[in-house]
């Protein structure tokens, strides 16, 4: 972290200097509190200044030492934690900026809240503290080779044996192989293992269960059981830091008290029984991991604009037909016009995630007291911003890339990298296009309710308020008016309500509500995308609606919010007009203020992406620097490349030096 | 090549019995010719067949090793060329299936036609036979460090020094090293170098060069001459089989008859004179250059479709909520309608790259009689869509690697190394958002000229129908009337007609043509892509005005082509709606037949990848192979990976035993 200081030796000092807010308070409203900044900054500091965790040698390693390098660097973040005595907060700050994929991401995000989600409070009392030390290491083994997101369709199984009160796990195809869970292929000595339940005979579906996969004395693989890695994934360096497992069970037995039995159990005797724990609670976890994946979003659209602003402010391109020196390529609209509401995504997508953060620990209050009249608001806002914010992050990050030219190719720049190890996110925890889909099938049932009076919740609300927006009217008659949050909120909800209220017309004129949701599966993500669109405007808004302090602050960020839906007005220009929720002239008027707020944002660009407090190393971009200083580090970096060790290449004698020397047969040219 | 024929193993046959078309025909239609088939047929096994050319370990393979991998199959493919008497057709496409990023690339492509367009008749005899016979290879010096679309930024100077008839080459800056250029880092003994000629003390801005940089011996650099790879690029494999390099020049002497003389010369008194060549034919290389990335275009982006189309024919997930076997993926609506407008631009681009071919015929024809007319507007369309072509692709390749699930993040799928290697093509060869707004500034020029009644040509001619293109209303009706090529062409007419319109309008408001430019230029870019699209939906009905003979053939290239431009209007419906081309009904409509055309290219999906007749080889994917036999041979290629040596990781001694073994201090948890 080069703190703020500009001066000598900054080339974006002229950058800062134009900046017309307060970028220390900035950085508070972007962590959440003083508090927030200073514990990450501290953690920054401690990974970049520690030479185990470089990483800008990451995108040469060969596989094999990459993966060493990442058991490497996991043992090292642990022996600080315990040494500095960190708490989970600091740790897990550590770990987001050590900053490469590794077991440890699924031990502690997936096996331990499997086991405090779904084991007795017996199994967690005998499992929880061997994870907490390290003696064991665990992931999660659900998908299989041919099962992803249908974890009905999963194949392997778990079958009751009374005689020896065991479970015996199988897989009974090639299919049924575990297949891409991370830290499962070499790390790995446990896993929770969902597989069908049979018992008596009967099938009674999918059921997570601890096995164990490596011995812990030479951590080679037990008896019946076959580990491997996956193999090469996206990019260099990025997720190849992972292994991402396969693992096929022979008939592998484990003692029936390794069943996880919080929500239901198999007794002695082979009974299967469920216990009175509602299975809502399971949901919580959902909302849980996902509003993280939201969190995540943010962070890595917010890394991408960062890269993307701050080389933007250092490249010049072409120049004034009159001549003169070339512009900084900041300066054009059309730079401006990419890179701008992407940066305003980024806020977006921090305040939507602080909110949902909110909404998860209200969700959990209200399952405590057996209260689930939201959970299904709850869970269906949640996938859908999971998938919104994940695909335009996606998006985003090439997008940044591109922005960058062709330099933004090069590993150095750090975004090919960022790109190959974030889009995973898009399928992960729910696959985008499946998670819409069951927003929408919520919003078909919210609307279908409508009618008979059931008044909608939450971020379904304003549905509640049908006889108006179906038939209200913008009021927007000049540029300006556009500025006003109220009329902003009220066009969304209109385009959203009325897209929602025409598919779920056509979905009625179908032979069956089956078939029309089918049929027309490919409108309803565009209501379910309309839907949550709203929800990231609205809470945008209501942000603003808070006290934000610091000079200025709130008025970059009352900026950035019209930026954020008046582009997304522009962009999805045929649902506003198509809806009537606005005209052809009011559109070209979102369009003309837009223009006017990219102008606005224009000198306050490289301070509002300082604001985000990355340090170099975490950047991990020489395009990104803090001081600008590109040229000489993109100079400096290139001779790194293992190429470059011999001027004259490996395979000069044996493919080069012939033909030149015309040593090949040459009949006839 | 697997053939056709389907039977026992092949896990495709069921959906190849329900295609309704000649598939040999189409592979007619695609290659554009039964030579075309025949002789790419040819190739593509002589590649596939000889173990030198393999490719699927490629994406393991370190930095070096790869690129001497590529020197291997460089010198190879030259051989086969040589041995075999290969014709410059049969050679071209060899080099296709090799597929694999090189110095040959830029030998082939950039200097050799650099010194036959740029040099004398006596350079072209000294130095292309030396180019033909492989004793020089050379690449194509221009970028900068510092320096890309902007050609006339460039820094390096060639300084005539008359006292020994040479010139002096120097790189006065860090920012004036050549950066990029490829095969320049390792590869090449020789460049064409572009440079600020100085002669007489004034500047004469940027000539080409013929620049020796490595000796002919032993392959080292010359003296003051500092060469070297730039370091690793996006993705594993991808474009790092290619050295693109950083040049610099310490005042390196050359003697004068290697500055490109064709266009202009400077005289052994240091005399700067023109020829009388005219510069337009320089424009003439950069048509065939860019046509040349429209062809590659089709073939890309219909290699990821071709996977992404038989993988979800094999995948399944999910099934009718009645139960029963789960669904194939390809039925599902949402993959329709993600999956088949990209199949559908596939197609569309092969045809245009085929009339894009003729136009360039056409445009040389017409520079040899000297008749320039025409050449501004064949320039803007080509520019144009090789924008337009090259981002839709990029894109679509992401996008197919997502329709494959998980499973796509595997390099054994293709499909990352697919995208990684062809983004670039967004960057090189005129940045796309630059090419826009060029072919947008020829617009706004053709819509002014109007009124002075200048007669607008070729793809621009149907701005000529102002008057009634202004006024006209669409007659749809009905979803069927969406199927009348007419009604299609006229409203895509009338949108960029009335966008182009309407952006002149708002520049001549502004204070100055530049201003208003400079301020509307995104609005631009998007004049510019309703222009291009217009040209590609053009081409591709005027396609289907000719004879296409083949049972079922030209019906299915009827309906892509409807897919392709309804797609269009479904999701560019803002600007339709807003220029009053259609009506928010008729938009509706529009899309109501393509859910139609959807189902009508379901059964013939599998068939229509088929007749691109690509060899397994050379999609280089397990997802997309022939037989569709995906997963043992995915659960095979895991095992290749070089993690899977050991049962027991390297690094486990040191980084995880001591972590399981609680070695480390623990003084907390």
């Amino acid at each position: 972290m080069e703190g703020g200081v500009g001066g000598e030796g900054d080339h974006l000092a002229g950058e800062r200097a134009t900046a017309q807010f307060d970028v220390e308070h900035m950085k508070v409203a972007w962590a959440g509190s003083r508090h927030a900044v200073d514990v990450a900054d501290r953690m920054a500091r401690l990974v970049a200044s520690d030479p185990v965790f470089r990483k800008d040698n990451r995108t040469m390693l060969p596989r094999k030492e990459l993966f060493k390098d990442t058991l490497r660097k996991a043992a090292h973040a642990w022996k600080r934690i315990v040494e500095l005595r960190l708490t989970e907060e600091e740790a897990n700050l550590l770990r987001l900026y050590v900053d490469q994929p590794g077991y440890v991401d699924l031990h502690w995000g997936m096996f331990v809240p499997a086991i405090k989600g779904q084991g007795t409070e017996e199994q967690q009392k005998k499992w929880l503290p061997l994870a907490y030390r390290f003696q064991i290491i665990g992931c999660y083994a659900q998908t299989e080779l041919g099962h992803g997101s249908n974890v009905q369709g999963l194949e392997t199984t778990a079958t009751f044996d009374p005689k020896t009160d065991e479970f015996v796990i199988h897989s009974p195809t090639l299919t049924s192989s575990k297949w891409w869970p991370g830290g499962l292929g070499k790390a790995s000595t446990h896993a929770v293992v969902y597989a069908r339940l049979i018992t008596e005979g009967k099938d009674y579906g999918i059921h997570g269960f601890i096995v164990q996969l490596r011995s812990l004395e030479d951590h080679s693989p037990l008896p019946g059981v076959t580990l491997g890695d996956i193999g090469g994934k996206f990019g260099s360096g990025a997720y190849n830091s992972m292994d991402n497992g396969v693992l096929r069970f022979d008939h592998v037995r484990i003692p029936r008290d390794q069943m996880l039995m919080r929500l239901s159990q198999v007794t002695k005797e082979g009974k299967y029984v469920h216990s009175d724990v509602p299975k809502q609670l399971l949901y919580g976890t959902m909302v849980f991991v996902r509003q993280t994946i939201v969190a995540d979003a943010s962070k890595a659209l917010s890394r991408a604009t960062c890269i993307a602003v701050r080389y933007s402010a250092i490249r010049k391109q072409f120049g004034p037909q009159t001549g003169g020196p070339e512009t900084q390529v900041l300066n054009y609209k059309t730079q401006q016009s990419r890179l701008f509401p992407l940066l305003a995504s980024a806020y977006a997508f921090r305040f939507v995630g602080e909110w949902l953060k909110w909404l998860y620990t209200d969700v959990t209050h209200k399952l405590e007291a057996k209260d689930f009249s939201t959970l299904q608001e709850a869970h269906a806002c949640t996938a859908g911003l999971k998938a919104v914010t994940t695909s335009v992050t996606a998006d985003g990050i090439e997008e940044c890339r591109k922005l960058c030219g062709g330099h933004g190719y090069l590993n150095s720049s750090g975004l090919p990298e960022l790109f190959a190890v974030y889009v995973p996110a898009c399928t992960y925890e729910g696959d985008n296009v499946v998670l819409l889909l069951q927003v929408a099938r919520f919003l078909m049932k919210t609307v279908s309710q409508l009618a008979s009076g059931k008044q909608p919740v939450g971020t379904t609300a304003y549905m509640g308020n049908i006889q108006y927006l179906m038939q209200c009217k913008c009021g927007v008659n000049t540029a300006e008016d556009w500025l006003n949050p109220a009329a902003i909120r009220e066009v969304f909800e209109a385009r959203a309500l009325r897209m929602a209220v025409n598919c779920a017309q056509n979905i009625n004129k179908a032979p069956s509500q089956e078939e029309g949701f089918y049929e027309l599966s490919p409108d309803l993500l565009e209501v379910a995308v309309a839907h949550i669109q709203l929800i990231i405007v609205t809470k945008f808004i209501e942000k603003l609606e808070q006290d934000i302090p610091g000079e200025g602050v709130k008025e970059q960020l009352r900026i950035l919010c019209n930026v954020y839906a008046l582009y997304l007005v522009h962009k999805h220009l045929g649902d506003f007009l198509s809806t009537g929720s606005i005209t052809p002239r009011q559109g070209a008027l979102a369009n003309e203020q837009l223009g006017k707020l990219y102008a606005q944002v224009r000198p306050n660009a490289v301070a509002l992406v300082d604001a985000f407090n990355y340090t170099d190393h975490y950047l991990g971009s020489v395009l990104g620097r803090y001081d600008g200083n590109v040229y000489p580090a993109l100079y400096e970096e290139a001779w790194k490349d293992p190429l470059n060790d011999t001027d004259v290449p490996d395979g000069y004698q044996e493919h080069l030096r012939p033909l030149l020397k015309q040593q090949l047969k040459l009949s006839r040219l």
